[in-house]
């Protein structure tokens, strides 16, 4: 088995390429550089070369890129160039407000099914054509409605019970903004999202860029923590 | 200037063993190893090693860690030791369904303010003690309620100006939720939480993993597209 291995980091800049090269395109701009890219996402133009070149040869040297085509082969190495149907699972405030997240169906990710266990809100609509069904009736959803992502936001003492519906009934990818590291067979990919882990690295950089200024201005090194 | 660049990826796993280990204390468990950790979290033994490595020498080889001990020196790596006040920038559905978020304040990330321009909603209270103000008046605010990090969840064509009023404020570090990246000083630290990039990473996983069954069963190396 071979097994190129494109590091995750790479796949996500990819992705901010994906969303500069589509404003490229609303705006009719028709050619690109990797320095343009590079500018307008704070990085070097050699990291945008390096991670495209895990996926072949594009545009030309001293020419630049041709913005729809570049597009259309981050779409396919993204899987982007077709719809995706999700499912909401846990109808709470951040459940609902990812469910009216324009960004969404703006980049093809379809809301087909939401679910959720009080019965206070199934069978409200959470969207246009879209019904909050209970957690019990999934496998029998996802049959129907063929949904392949779900959006896992229910409590974290419900995340595993509720994930292994999901894989049980064929989920492929789950997005979770709970809090638990999830279990699940090798078949299913997690991507978690944990705003926490974001805003303590966030405070990790900013107590070491306070920590560099200090040792800046004492110019000593013994100043330092770590 | 010595600058020891400690790799993101790092400080990501640093804050989810914070997590684990803060599980483990709650439970009363005075012991853990890098295995215990690893497993936990799914990964690998020795990249607990290697990440703290990053900081020093933790526990003994063959002993393992004092829960206690190990915790209150991440604590202090991450600079979560202390009570952080936050401020929610734009109120909308996303930025209401985080302030509501039990963790944040279980992290000792108060939020102590809250901004929007929509005047329906300015004077009402979010929480208790937070009434919402309008984005004018960031600036008198902060030096009030001292907040350093600022939760962005604005709309995308409001986010670069809000941005420039938070650096013009003081702000330290900015949790972004639009999906435009920011430019600020090299003083203020940025950390990107993007739905859409994170779908369309797992859309690749999704996709790859297909690609490398098939592969599997097919046998063959030139199915691959790339």
């Amino acid at each position: 088995m071979r097994d190129i291995k494109v590091p995750k980091p790479t796949i996500k800049r990819i992705a901010m390429y994906n969303r500069f090269l589509t404003q490229l395109k609303e705006e009719g701009v028709e050619k690109t550089s990797s320095k343009e890219i590079a500018e307008a996402l704070n990085i070097k133009a050699s990291q945008v070369r390096k991670d495209l070149s895990y996926f072949g040869e594009f545009g030309k040297r001293g020419v630049g890129y041709n913005v729809e085509k570049l597009l259309s082969k981050i779409h396919i190495i993204l899987g982007t160039e077709r719809v995706w149907n999700v499912a909401i699972i846990g109808v709470g405030n951040l459940g609902k407000a990812i469910s009216h997240y324009p960004e969404l169906e703006k980049n093809k990710f379809k809301i087909v099914s939401a679910f959720d266990v009080d019965k206070r809100k199934v069978n409200s609509i959470l969207l246009p054509g879209v019904v909050i069904k209970h957690i019990n009736d999934l496998k029998e959803d996802i049959k129907k409605t063929n949904f392949e992502i779900a959006i896992l936001t229910v409590s974290p003492s419900a995340a595993q019970p509720v994930t292994d519906l999901l894989v049980e009934a064929g989920i492929k990818g789950i997005l979770n903004f709970t809090p638990v590291t999830l279990n699940v067979n090798e078949d299913v990919v997690v991507e978690n999202v944990d705003f926490v882990i974001s805003l303590k690295t966030l405070t990790y950089e900013i107590i070491s860029k306070a920590g560099r200024s200090f040792e800046d201005q004492s110019n000593s090194e013994e100043d330092r923590v770590f």
